[in-house]
């Protein structure tokens, strides 16, 4: 029996001695790369806090101290030491959250996933906790250097900063966001971390002063007038002092008694403090450490002696962007490309090898990277934003009116639409489609395929007066779905009677075409006609959809975005100006924050499963048939037959 | 005929002798205090920038040289020495814009007026620049103290800091936002200003290391090699150097000669670099000097002498929310109150003064006022955020998945939504209703009077795990609209037949219902039977409002929000859903961003105009009588008569 299997909460950890510390720590280590290298998460991360996080646990009092992980992806070592020691099923449906999650346990706070939020909660708790009169109790917040170059993280820290409340807010410092971190900020973490000499000159520092006759004295004078300590004057530890914080640093994070140490320090102090812990990414593990890319940031499912993945076949939509990309920069030589800390995740990396000078790493900054590509459409270019759907939340202000309002040329290429699958409610991409709908003159492409995003890929960067937007689901790109015909901007995918109509117009919203398809199918099976449409152009409505809708005496609309404010209500909001009573049936996501689970059984269970869908149409169809023309425009209770489906009960709210 | 009379352009301005430039700087003031009195405007901030924007325009070559203005209500004195001197019209449709304007002059760049845009804006336009080779361009911006408390702005930094672009960022330090600044980033530009006798201590500062021994040496060696200079050791100006910014200052804003100095110094460094101006809000006007709350930030019309307002009469909006708060925070302990530096426009002051610990300046920081509140929440407490609408905004990814992710009880309070009117594009509220709709869990009210929003916020600040929302327009509150009945959440205001239902339905959104109330009138003068009701509660949609919907023949929304996902297209999803064809008529903003002009105009010019709303539904009610029941349903050309109101193809994007 190991060390670890007797903690069973944090007060487990205050019986051992300093020198069974590493043990446990090793322990930890090795629970991880077993444990996740089965089920895939994040490996590299977890593997830097291991005694940073037995530390936060022997000196602060979880959960009356408050510990607020940033991107909670660093808490797996907080999950092992307050009672959640079964991974198996981890980042599964019914098994733990790769983040930290209220319903798991009373020591987790902040389940949002975006980076540099902590310190914000922090602030807010601190607050809240000093009005109640709660002041013994302090709380924490650990946050990576890259979360840092996020704004939102400055915006606490100079709160924080002007206030006396017992925040403490630990930089961990492994020298990258996903990526190594940018900017002048992570410059000035190394400047400090490479002048930890400077404890020697502090003797010689007050000295020296003392000595300088009257300019000495005013400079000591001036120095003790701002409340800084004497050691500033040498030690380059500017940036966080001069917001008014303490600091204590820099700490070998892997350093158990220097980390805890550390951390009573700063628990006495009673005020904002920063704790600036050097911590190693993968620590411990040797195919982690080894890889320069982003040291096993988040793994599938690997070998634990290796690191090798498992191996997978297909192209992935974000490697045909990649490739696009290329292709597109090598003759468009006014395109650039802008990622948020993530230039490999979101397939950039191939651009900057060709074209180094023309990729732009921002850091955790989505509001920068959006605005700067403003800036760069008005100085000539035509910047491509490369980011995950659901961090373009992020920058929904700086979407509207920095670009759009200024006609701005630039192009947003969204990952992970959609839902994404096991990281959670705050990575499904749910809100793209209907946040990009609000925003004038936006056009937004969903392709089907490889060659469809190739193609609109295309089309978007052609645009120079409006932000253009093509967005992709996670995963494996389908084989190639060709065309019948095209009509406006929408391919007929199936259909004989598509030009004269027929009994069911199915829209299918990229990569949910394969269900829409499949749909097809079943509702064939049941006699009913039926056309498939990819619209390719989803924002605006494109007329010639509408025409299709006004020909079609039923449409259905399936798309992988929430159902309020998407293409079904917008295309039934074309055919109400237009007068015409054709009914649209909406598949969408429901109103309310998906679930932990793998992207098809989310679908599923959000009434986007094909026989679900096809068992709607049909009664849809059936009915109205059996009502006789003139009568499904009727108010009252023949609106409401019991054969109907039972989705629309599952969205009470919007 | 004074200096300003011969300034044409920015070329005009290197004629003039270093001795003319205090004149034209006290011509420029004069101008400034006679037009604004007249039109209302950006007074204090435009006064505080005379000498600075002098400078900028001799120093720098725009349009070659870009000058980016942030939160451009400082571009005044911009546009007098663009050629732009007829302040007649000033924020009024068809006058000049109170931001700068592309469509007024070559020399603007950026019309957003939110905060702290303008670094992002000029690290992309460098970017630009430098890889199209034109290396010879600087680009400038200007920033307010206020503006750098923003996270986009140091998010930008980071950036800018990190490369070698020549990149000139003017900090214009008049410690105020609208308020004065809070935080550490001010108390850090304090301790700036107040150590200007630093320069006195370098060359002791450099002996005295260098006699300082072995450790003297390391000391200088260490600074050395940190490619700093000398005299950081005692001038504690760490922060933007730290990032690897130059910095340079402080600077006197009002002094001609150390104002061109100092830019000139910076134009030649060739890299990024910060240049520190002091200025003084007002400077030259007594009255607004005299101002303590904000320094005339931005005044209506105003008598030129004295600073007196024109008198008005009534409540506004803002005043009864401020009574309010004060009511309820007698009685709440746990209710206390966030602005975004703020406090005085959004009605928190009453609050404040009652309590001042309970009411939080957050400075220019959205994100942080919104997830420091679920922080504040998680603690204990019940925050009220209030905001102006288009603010809101900036932290829709907050909201979503820190406050409503959460179930935390947040309230928030926007004002100024709608059309607001001579702001300009980026200040109508436009987007609050459809955004918040997107937000799983949150239930948002639209007042229509004092007494609903009073009740309203009693309603919102009640609600303990979602997020609530209360949203009102600017300007004055009409008198009490009393309601017949309730139904659900929703208030019947007019119609004899409401329970069994009538011709239409008029669905009012807030600071609509007047005009409902007028169209109301002029239906039942053509015969035309109609309920007026206000749903109080607008997200979600009330089952009472879809059922009184289901019981009139047409319905009709009214909303000062964006048509796109407003409450039509969720009204009319919600009939979908129980398969009522009952058709809605959209009365909303259009899908383009609103030009200047008073809200009355612009709310008739997008279709909301009571004469047309009403000929619209009249010609509704006619058509479908003539067409006789169950037609209404039918697709065809009989949907599209030619006596149908003309305002649905004002709207061909969404």
């Amino acid at each position: 029996m190991g060390l670890l299997d007797t903690i069973q909460g944090p007060q487990d950890l205050a019986a051992l001695t300093a020198e069974q510390l590493p043990e446990l720590a090793a322990e930890i280590r090795d629970f991880l790369v077993a444990a996740v290298s089965r089920t895939g998460g994040h490996l590299g991360p977890n593997l830097g806090v291991v005694e940073l996080t037995i530390g936060l646990h022997r000196v602060f009092d979880s959960p009356r101290d408050r510990i607020v992980f940033d991107t909670g992806h660093q808490s797996y070592v907080h999950k092992l030491l307050t009672g959640r020691q079964d991974f198996s099923r981890l980042r599964e449906a019914g098994g733990l959250s790769g983040y930290p999650s209220r319903a798991e346990s009373e020591h987790d706070v902040v389940e949002n996933s975006h980076a540099s939020t902590s310190l914000s909660w922090a602030d807010g708790l601190a607050k809240a906790f000093e009005l109640r009169g709660e002041v013994d109790r302090r709380v924490v917040a650990v946050i990576g250097d890259g979360a840092l170059t996020g704004g939102m993280a400055w915006e606490a820290l100079n709160n924080i900063a002007a206030a006396n409340r017992p925040v403490i807010v630990v930089v961990n410092d492994n020298e990258r966001s996903y990526a190594p971190t940018i900017g002048g900020m992570a410059s000035h973490l190394a400047t400090l971390r490479t002048t930890r000499e400077y404890e020697k000159l502090l003797d010689w520092g007050k000295q020296s002063l003392k000595r300088g006759g009257v300019p000495g004295r005013l400079a000591y004078e001036t120095l003790h007038g701002m409340k800084r300590g004497i050691k500033d004057i040498v030690a380059p530890q500017g940036l966080f002092e001069d917001l008014g914080l303490k600091y204590v640093g820099p700490v070998d994070g892997h350093d158990t008694e220097a980390v805890e140490h550390a951390l009573r320090r700063a628990r006495s102090f009673g005020g904002p403090v920063i704790v600036h812990v050097i911590t190693q990414k993968g620590r411990g593990y040797q195919p982690a450490l080894a890889d320069d890319a982003d040291h096993f940031h988040a793994v599938g499912v690997i070998d634990p002696e290796t690191g090798e993945a498992q191996a997978t076949s297909g192209s992935s939509w974000t490697s045909v962007f990649s490739d696009e990309m290329v292709q597109i920069a090598a003759t468009r030589r006014d395109v650039v490309g802008i990622t948020a800390a993530m230039r490999i995740p979101v397939g950039l990396e191939a651009f900057a090898q060709a074209h180094p000078e023309r990729v732009f790493d921002v850091g955790i900054a989505e509001q920068h990277a959006v605005t700067s590509a403003a800036g760069m459409a008005a100085g000539g270019l035509h910047p491509v934003v490369a980011v995950y759907a659901t961090f373009l939340n992020r920058a929904f202000d700086q979407l509207l009116l920095d670009v759009a309002l200024h006609a701005a040329g630039v192009t947003f290429v969204l990952d992970r639409a959609g839902v994404t699958g096991p990281d959670g409610p705050s990575h499904h991409g749910m809100w793209d489609l209907a946040m990009c709908r609000l925003v004038p003159g936006l056009r937004l492409a969903a392709p089907r395929d490889a060659q469809t995003l190739r193609e609109e890929l295309g089309e978007a960067v052609a645009v120079a007066d409006a932000p253009t937007v093509v967005r992709y689901s996670k995963g494996k790109v389908p084989a190639a779905i060709p065309a019948l015909a095209r009509t406006g901007h929408a391919d007929v995918l199936e259909g004989e009677r598509w030009a004269t109509g027929d009994d069911v117009l199915l829209v299918a919203v990229g990569s949910l075409v394969p269900r829409a398809l499949e749909v097809a199918r079943r509702l064939r099976a049941h006699g009913v006609g039926v056309t498939v449409v990819d619209p390719r152009w989803v924002v605006p409505v494109d007329e010639a959809l509408v025409q299709l809708a006004r020909t079609h005496r039923h449409v259905a609309v399936l798309e992988d975005g929430c159902e309020v404010g998407g293409l079904g209500w917008a295309l039934a909001a074309a055919l109400r100006e237009r007068h015409d009573a054709t009914p649209v049936h909406g598949f969408a996501l429901p109103q309310r924050f998906l679930d932990v689970g793998d992207r098809e059984s989310l679908l599923d269970a959000a009434g986007l499963a094909p026989q679900d869908v096809a068992r709607a149409l049909v009664e849809a169809v059936a009915q109205e048939a059996g009502q006789g023309p003139g009568q499904a425009g009727e108010p009252g209770p023949a609106g409401e037959p019991d054969g109907v489906a039972p989705r629309a009960e599952e969205f009470p709210s919007r």
